[in-house]
């Protein structure tokens, strides 16, 4: 069983911070809808603000325009194949929550759906930036709350032990990278 | 013996696209530097961008601004305590590449050196949106040209093959994740 626990918005940074590749969800006038993008970052610790790339051809370009607001859900390994499919089509002929079985839940801020099953979450207002969203179909988003599935995130870090389930980390044509081995750097003399 | 060879322009977001910690390198004037950014990101593929956070008070942040150009490299875990090296002090009262035994080579296109042992090296002009520079510290940038390490990429992708180098994912505290096992995700039915 997963247990969702928040994380603290100071450390909402580290579930963006190694990479991974994220499913954005968005709801808007009755709609909802949730898409892959390998194209994410951080932007900034406190208040917690990332970037995303969201093509201006998506449904969710035009859910997240209209709301104001998207989450980043982070899927484990065991998502890969939902992750892939929800970047596969679009979301103006498919109900991708119904067709491939995913099932979402209320976020405490924003109205966007988060998917079960995923490891992390964050919840984003939307940084009107609108001539970088036009140019470069790049969005900034305030974090507004985080949430982190406890048998991965813990005091304020991914943990990844072995047997617990690893973000992922897209590389193309249905391939991916797993989060591999944890390592310290030696300290800097 | 690692051989450096040429990206397809195309290709050059596959550098970035699963989410590696990048070292950043620049020169003007005289000077040069490189800190290390876990926060960078593909922007789009054709021809390439990519977007990076560079913090106002880093001396790289000067050289960039005053050049229009840098470098992302691509550190292997080889380079993981250089990397935390780099980003450790600043560039204003050391010169890295000195105490830190970091060699470096010419690019083909920009004057920012780009360091000996890494991956991938994606040259790079700045494409200037003063406003979000200076309210973010977000920079974009054209890639004008891109290569590898045929031990870790070739055809358009990493390999990393058992016994290959890989790139790394900071977390914090000195502490990494490697890029992990490459799996294929089933296609959607």
């Amino acid at each position: 069983m997963s247990t969702r626990l928040p994380v603290e918005l100071a450390k909402a940074y580290r579930l963006l911070n190694h990479g991974p590749t994220v499913l954005v969800s968005s709801a808007h006038g009755g709609a909802r809808n949730v898409m892959a993008a390998a194209w994410s970052m951080p932007l900034d610790f406190s208040p917690p603000k990332v970037a995303v790339v969201i093509d201006r051809n998506t449904l969710t370009r035009q859910l997240v325009e209209g709301s104001g607001e998207f989450a980043l859900n982070i899927p484990s390994r065991e998502m890969a194949k939902a992750t892939l499919a929800v970047g596969s089509v679009s979301g103006r002929e498919h109900d991708k929550f119904r067709e491939f079985g995913l099932a979402a839940f209320a976020g405490d801020t924003i109205a966007a759906p988060l998917l079960e099953g995923c490891l992390g979450w964050l919840e984003c207002r939307v940084i009107p930036e609108p001539p970088i969203q036009e140019r470069y179909d790049l969005f900034l988003g305030e974090v507004v709350a985080a949430w982190a599935d406890a048998r991965a995130f813990g005091n304020g870090r991914w943990s990844f032990e072995a047997g617990s389930p690893r973000s992922i980390h897209y590389v193309a044509g249905g391939n991916f990278f797993e989060t591999g081995e944890a390592f310290e750097a030696d300290k800097p003399c």
